[in-house]
This record gives structure tokens, sequence and C-alpha cells, in this order.
């Protein structure tokens, strides 16, 4: 047995509430080297001893290149549960229990009394009905669209840029394309008849440079891209078409002309201001070069994005009331928290409960683009970003780098990074405001895109589609990739499949849907997949490379998606959908 | 190379930050697998591309059974970091981040263009100032005597129980042995002489049964044990010794008693604190007999503990009052936080802000057995009570059912699942009010006691002994563990003697000394164990065994305590502590 792959760490993603009376506990173990796993379990609180265990056998639910999951999820009529695990090989066996193997339980003998040794087991101290963590019904549904506002519409369906600022106040507003919100308003049936039943806005606060991420006012609409009430009607609007708006948070900085810095920069250490910011040194100057460092924190090394001091009360208190006042009063339905992972955990814990006692259906997404565990906790954002499912998708679909195994082995290892509620609302993606459109690095090759798009919308998660990559924008600067919005309508076959798979996901797959993936060594360019709920079933094939290849498909009755080629089997880069009864059996 | 053993976890023990400018990052291993580990390191947020990554060796620090674990403590310049990992194997090497292994950096070239990958690496993303985890200077030097108060003295030395229980106002309050805080207060001296500098005092609020476990009333002493004022003339006398003082915090659950209990039983539903209390059916009845089940959540299945509801805000505002008034009436220094671990998590990051503004040297221990990593991140306690410290002690110096080499990892293991500050600061002990006495776990033998004892006062970590441990006091069952202290002075060898290892504690040891171990296949009855400074080093040989050992042990000059025997060695069950500069060369 190799006892060094083992693990399992309490109160993580390997142990966890799924609601008050469901757990689940998992176990990882070198691939093929356990023969089986047992969980007992018991009542930690239980007024009898010895205490009285329950087994279950776990599963193997997934694996990776060295690892397989065990996994057991049951209702447990306890709250207060210790547990332990039985690992055997073969005929050998051991415990597992507080990090450590042995063949003996944890009561011990002493001068004839048995000392109760409970505690010693692995411990999930107690179910709280409060800290179950799970994320609002309608998001882990939500299939969105991303809008980076100054790049989509200013007219009915035109971008126009009549200047490249405003002036108010003394103050510049950059706009690059001229994009607004009247622009969007006017084009929701578009984004509805996609099948986008939600739309992520990147910022509109009013701010200096085009992209929004250097706020003056956070009370208002950026006068580049509208009013107050323009945006309102655009909620509004939105809502009357049963969809849902994320509006950008950016907390971590503000502009260098905010009026909190501003004061700053005037009255120094006797500015009331003086603790709003991240380590201030006076005189607080503004650089007159971007390449002067700054006696300033700002996001990067940005000297006109000083960093919010988020650890002081008073800035914690002014955005709890930026976040109230947008839900309040304009009724959006999420926050997108950019920076997220720079800012201190209290001020979230904060936010959170403001946003939450607000509305509970609020979603709150950090921009976290690693490994996201520590901020999914429930304590701060319902969900993150998922470069990962992007990167996963860029070096299969796109580069092709990788087989199709390691796509699958890098898939479960994503999927099980987090317990199951949250994986299942991750806002997984495949371009952004911030990196090169994935048609590019497909290398404009619309297949390979189409194939990573199928995965986007399907695979479990909430998938974002950046805006106009149905019709086929690409780019690999930032220039490039924030191009305007394509209205033309010349070749709408990106859109059509847009159409189409969004359609199949709504039609057969939800949050709760099974999800099984399928590789083969002896198919190593193919990639199979399905979700499945009691009923019904739908499986994808995938050939993700340059030749075809040949392979047993289903009946051609049950295909409503891609085509086979004669004889079976799949043109390079190219698919099939199957819809069938759930438990089918194929040839 | 055996991947499947490489362990990092990212805002974990394995990286974290020791200031806002030093560092530590650890990577598991398997043992003696990895020739050499590489640690590179950027700046995440630098401003061109490709980011200077600075390369620093990674050091063994540790080993257990299976592992050893590589360190790197580094002065960070700065804030927001990435880093990945080289690992070789002689000629064999592969990098490690974002938990894959890979021979090529993040960095990407797509149509001729480099695509950034730093985001791709392992990320610390900012080490901001008020996340910085540590714990009150005082606390880590501290050595704690434990008093459970009904057990300790009501007169001057002696414990007088005339009645077994008061009534006062309807409501009764018992006792057992009769102890009281006079008699406490008639002791400091006796505490002090012994060295101890913090007294930690098992509950002394109003409550029904002996132990105080109970509580009627949140804002007053017992008064079997004494009155308010005593224990304000208590923590004075205390403090006037250069003495700390912390309480019990018993806030998981109330007296049935307690006046929100009875307000539910008696008004059901139009109780203004129905929500005070966890799963609460209607009509609350209190059960006659303690074998019924209540119809409300208790503490195990105790009917007369009801189970607060510390998620309500009314509940967290009521004990975050109560945590301020004892601190600011009476100066208390810290809690003991009973049940901690059934508490949610958002009541301790209340109750934590709560007494942190009071007073930032306030102490917060939480009891919770396991491993207790999720409580220790910096939003709820400063420490633990380490039962697990008991746990290794007793199968190694008690029950001696583990060999010096097993004792030696698994304190490597305790060691390392926390950061460096947390780890330093855990309570550790032998025994307490919930726990056989150690004495008795060794079958009365003294001299395994002793060894155990010198470990407990010279490991890294702070000491806790629970009163009458220094007389002898042994007992397996409940009443026997909590018998009447012992004022008889008839047989002083052990107060002596813990007077003596504490005194070598104070004048050689703190919380920053380096702590070495040394255990030899060869000779495993040995277990040898050093604390040093750039100056002084303390070196302490045991002899955990029933033979005598032979080993070449330093110079006689240098040996301050224990006795070897003739010819060299340690007699059975014995111990030598040598003082000596470090850097001294033994032979």
């Amino acid at each position: 047995m190799d006892k060094s792959a083992i693990l399992h760490i309490p109160l993580s993603k390997y142990a966890f509430a799924n609601t008050e009376k469901e757990m689940t506990i998992r176990l990882r173990a070198k691939k093929k080297d356990l023969t089986s796993c047992i969980l007992y379990y018991a009542d930690r609180a239980c007024n009898h001893t010895p205490i009285d265990f329950t087994s279950i056998p776990m599963k193997v639910i997934a694996e990776d290149e060295m690892f397989e999951y065990y996994e057991a999820t049951f209702e447990t009529p306890y709250v207060r549960v210790c547990y332990y695990f039985e690992l055997w090989q073969n005929d050998k066996w051991t415990y597992y229990y507080a990090d450590q193997f042995t063949n003996k339980l944890a009561d011990i003998k002493v001068n004839n009394s048995v000392i109760e040794g409970r505690s010693e087991y692995y411990q999930y101290p107690y179910i709280l009905r409060e800290e179950v963590v799970d994320v609002p019904e309608w998001f882990k549904n939500a299939v969105v669209y991303n809008i980076f506002p100054d790049s989509f519409a200013s007219d009915e369906r035109i971008l126009l840029c009549e200047t490249p600022e405003i002036e108010i106040d003394g103050k510049k507003h950059k706009r690059r394309l001229g994009g607004t919100i009247k622009g969007i308003m006017s084009n929701l049936d578009y984004i509805k008849e996609l099948g986008f039943d939600c739309i992520y806005l990147n910022p509109i606060f009013s701010a200096g440079e085009y992209h929004k991420y250097d706020i003056l006012d956070y009370y208002h609409i950026d006068p580049c891209l509208g009013t107050d009430e323009e945006f309102r009607e655009l909620v509004n609007e939105i809502h009357n078409r049963d969809m849902h708006i994320i509006i950008d948070g950016v907390f971590n900085h503000c502009s260098w002309e905010f009026f909190a810095f501003e004061d700053v920069v005037c009255n120094g250490l006797n500015s009331k201001y003086k603790d709003w910011f991240y380590e201030l040194k006076y005189p607080v100057i503004k650089p007159d070069n971007s390449t002067d460092t700054p006696n300033y924190a700002c996001f990067a090394y940005e000297r006109k994005m000083p960093k919010l001091n988020t650890s002081n009360k008073e800035v914690q208190e002014y955005f709890e009331k930026v976040c109230r006042y947008w839900i309040r009063e304009f009724k959006i339905d999420g926050w997108r928290l950019d920076v997220a992972n720079e800012i201190d955990r209290n001020f979230w814990r904060g936010f959170r409960k403001a946003a939450k006692e607000e509305d509970p259906n609020i979603v709150l997404i950090g921009e976290v683009w690693e490994n996201s565990e520590t901020w999914l906790r429930g304590d701060a954002f319902d969900s993150t970003m998922n470069y990962d499912f992007r990167k996963h998708c860029r070096d299969y679909f796109a580069l092709n780098i990788e087989d199709a195994i390691t796509f699958s082995w890098n898939i479960n290892q994503m999927r099980l990074r987090y317990p199951t509620n949250i994986s299942d609302s991750q806002l997984n993606l495949l371009d952004s405001h911030d990196v090169p459109r994935f048609l590019s690095l497909c290398k404009d090759d619309v297949d390979k895109w189409k194939l990573a798009f199928i995965f986007l919308m399907l695979a479990p998660g909430v998938p974002s589609m950046f805006y106009g990559d149905e019709k086929g924008i690409s780019g690999i600067t930032e220039n490039e990739y924030r191009s305007p919005m394509v209205w033309e309508e010349s070749n709408t076959t990106m859109k059509q499949f847009v159409k189409k798979i969004i359609s199949i996901r709504k039609e057969y797959v939800d949050y709760r849907s099974n999800y099984e993936q399928y590789v083969s060594e002896n198919n190593s360019q193919l990639f199979t997949f399905a979700r499945s709920n009691q009923k019904l079933k739908i499986l994808i094939y995938m050939n993700v490379s340059n030749e075809k290849v040949k392979v047993e498909l289903p009946s051609d009755e049950m295909l409503i998606l891609g085509e086979r080629i004669e004889n079976g089997g799949i043109q390079s880069w190219g698919y099939c959908i199957y819809l069938m009864e759930t438990g089918t059996i194929l040839a």
C-alpha cells in the first residue's frame, strides 16, 4: 500500500456538508493501489462507550495521473460526526485517522479502565445550519454573457465614438470605442435570443480610463456610458426578459482622482482619509510619469490606481453602503469582484453580509485566477472566475499540447478542488477582457473553438462567454481582444452554433446533472463526456485531433448535433452529440 | 521521483507570512527521494514580462515516517508573490506549480506573441498587514497553572465543603469539594514560587453543577466560589505578582435555568428568546429524566445544557458584551473557550474582534482537541488546547507503546501542522479536568511522569500543568482526577522537580529558541532534544525505557540536572540536562 499517496484533510474539500443532513467524505489514494476503502462514522457526542460506528464502502469517483479519489456521500443521522477509514489492499489492511496509519482503534485500556479515544478520530465537529455552503440556485443554472461596455454598442447596433473623452467638473472620462448602456439595452433581445440569461458587465461606474477600472465615483454611472436612469432602465429591461445582471465591483483600488485620495494628497497627515489608503508616505505625491514609483501602494504599480486600505472600518462601511445601494436601488443580481484576492478577508465578510442582507439571492464572484479554495469557504464568495478552466481548454482544444487523458485528469482535479456545491458554481470561461480571445489561441480555427465551446456550455459549472465570441472576434493584444462588437450578420455560422449549443444545455442539462467523462488510451484523440439526469442523457463525442478517428457510435437516431463519418467515426475536430434515455445500453 | 508524495498547499501551513516582510514556504516530499528542492519566487505584479524570479535552495527541516519537509524562510522584497518549485533527483528534474509537474514555465507563445502565464504559478496574493497571524508575546512565553476551582482550596489551604449546595433566588448552585476564589488567592505565592506565571481557571461564573459548565449568569461569580469583588481582588493580586489570568468561557450552551431558556420554556413561540437556542421544538419541554431525549439541541445530549444558537446576532452581541465586560471591568488576560469547534466561526470572529478591541494582548484559546488548523487562521483563536501533545506523550512516556523515532516523527508532524507563530503558541498539556491524570497513565511511576514533564516544559509551545500534578495527584475517573488539591508537604520530590524544570525553562528557553531532536535507530530507547539561542543551548537526554542505556554524554561540567551512570550512560527512565554554549562540539 502506498501510504505516502493517501490524503485526507478534515473540514476541506475532503470532508464537507452538502446540506444539514448530507455529508461527503473523500480520500485520495494512489491509482490502482487500494482494493477497497471503507468509511466508518459515528456520533461523536454519543452518550455510551464504545460508540457505534456505521460503515459504508467508498467509491472511486474520479482519477487523475497519479491518484484515484474515493468518495462517500451519505445522509447522516448525526450532526456531530467522527470518522475513520479502513483501507484494504487485498488481504492487508490499515486504519487511517488523525493522519496516522494504525491497526488499532483509539480506545485504550489503562489499569483495566477503558480510556475513551473518540476525540482522536477525524472530526466533523458540528454541521451548523448557517455554515452549510451553497450558492443561489438561479446562478447555478445561469448562462452568462460578458460585456465590456466600451466595446459593445453605442447606438442601436453601431459603435460611435465622437470624442475620446468627456470632461465634467474638471475630471476627464475617457472612452475608446464609445459603447453605452443604451447600446446594451438595444441589444438585449439579441443576447436573449442566443440563449443567455445573465449579463455580466465590466465596470460601469464613473471612472477615468476607458476600461473604467479606476473609479472616481462609486455612486454613478460613467458619463461616457450613460446615466443612472439609463442603467435603472437597463436592469428593468433585463429583469423583464427573465434575465439577471451582474456588475463589476472594483474595491481594491480607486482612481487617484477619487475624492478621498485627492484629500490625502491635499491635506496629508491632516486628511480625515489618511487611513483609507495603503502604505502612504507623506507628503503624498502623484508621480508625473508612469515609470516613477509612487509613495503609496497601488494596483500593480499603476500610480493612477492607489490601493485602498480595505481593513479600515470606515472603508469597509463605505463600500458596504455602495454594495447595498446598487442592490437596493437598482436591483442588480450580483457582483463580480475585481482583484478579490488582494483584499483582506474581513472586508469580504462584511461585504458578503451586507449583500446577502439586502438580497439573499445576490451572487458574489471573486476575481481569483488560481485555486481559490480559501475564498470559497462560505464567508467570502459564492464563485470565482475559473481561469483554470480556460487554461485546460487552451492546452487541450486550442494548443493541443495535451491529450484527452491528461485533459480528463485536469478536469477531475479541477472539479475535486472544491466541495461539490462550489465546484458546480464556478464561473467557467474561455476568455474575458483580460486575456487573448480563445479563437486566437486556436489560430482562428473555428472547429477547435467549437469543441471548446461545447465543453464550456455542457461541462459542470456556470458558463460565461465574452461578447462577440459568437461573431468570431479574435485578438491577442488588449485592444484586439476588446475589439468593437461585430454587428454585421454576414456570417452567422458561429452565432447559430452558439445558439444551438445553449439550447441543448438549457433543454437537457442543469447543475444537478451527473457528469461523466470517458477517455481511452487506444483512442487518445477522442474525448467523450455525458450529462444525465434520471431520465435523459446527452453524450458528446469530440475528436480533438488532426486525424479522423474511428469509433463505434450510438445509433444515428439519437444524434442531435454534429455528424459522423461514413462507416462510423468522427472527422478531425468534429463532434457528435447524442440524446438518449439514461441507462441506454450502447453496443 | 515519487511525485505522488509531493504536497504543497498555497495559503496554508505550507505557505505563510511570519511578518509583513518574511515568508515561509514548505514542500513535503517522500523521505530520501529528492536530492534537492529549489524555490523560485517573484513579484507577481512586476511590470515587465517575463518576470524575474529569485531562487533559493530549500532545506529539509524535519522528517516523519514517510516524508521529509523542505522549508525556505526568507525576507521578501515583494508583498505580492508568485512562486514555483524545481525538484531534483540526481540529474532528473521537474518544475512543480499549480499542483502539476511540468518541464515548462507558464509563459506560452501563440502566433509569435508571448502569452503571459504568471498567474499560473502558485500565488501568495498579498501579504496584508492585518492578516499576518501572530499571538500576544506574553502568552508565547507563559507557563500555565490550570486550576479546577472547586477542587483547589477554600480556606487558606484546606478544602471545606460544608453543604453540597447553596440556593439563591430559587436556583441551586452545587459544590463538591468546596474550593473558592479566596482559596486560590491565598495560594498565589505557592503557584508563583513554583515558577508559573499564568493561571487558567476552569469556569467560575454562576452555575448549577459543581463544575460550573452550565452557566446561569454570565455576569457574576458563582456564589459557591465567592463574589465578584473577590474575583476582582484575585485578578489584582495575580497582576501584582506579574502573572496573568485566563478564564473559561462557555458559550456553546448554558444552563436550562439560564433566563433566556426559561423564557422559551415559559413562553414558547412568543418568547423573545426563541431564536437564542438551536433546534427548538414547541412546546419546549424540560425532560424529567437524564435519559429522555430533549426537544432541543444540547451540549452532547445533556438536557440541562441547551445549545445556544450562536449564529443569532442577538446571541453574538450578548456574548460580545460578556467578553468585553470581564476584560474591561476585571482585567482578565485571556479566555479559554469551551466546546469551541461546535460554535460557528462567525460568532468567534465577532468575539475575537470584541476581545482584541478591548485589549490587543488578550489571548483566545479554543478547546479543539483535534487538528485545529481551521480555527487558527487569524480570525478565531490564538491557540488551542493541544491534546495531541498529550496523546503523543501518553503513547511514548506513559504507555511506552511507541519508540523514540516514532515519537520524534509525531512531534514533527504536530509542529508542522500549523504556521510557526501558531505552533509555538499551542497550549501543550499532559492532563486537564477532562482526562485521566498523566501520572495514572504512567501507572503512578513518577520517573515516567518526570520525563514527560521535562518535555512539556522544554518543548516548543506554551506548557499548561493541571493543579496538583506537582503533588502526585492521580486518577482515572472524573472524581479522581478532580481530586482535592494536596496541601500537605510530606513528600516534596515532585514539587521540587517541577520548580527546578520550570526554572531551567525560564532561564534558558523562550519561544524563539531553536528546537532540535535527535534519535538514533541504534539507541531507540534514547530521546534527545535541545533548545538553543545564539549563545546558550540546553541539551536533554532521556532514557525512555526499562533498561539502562549506554551513550556518550557531554562533559560532566555541563550537567545541570539529572545524573549519568558510571562509565557513561543513563539509567532506566533517567535523564540528563546539559547546558553549553551554542556551537559546542561534543565528542
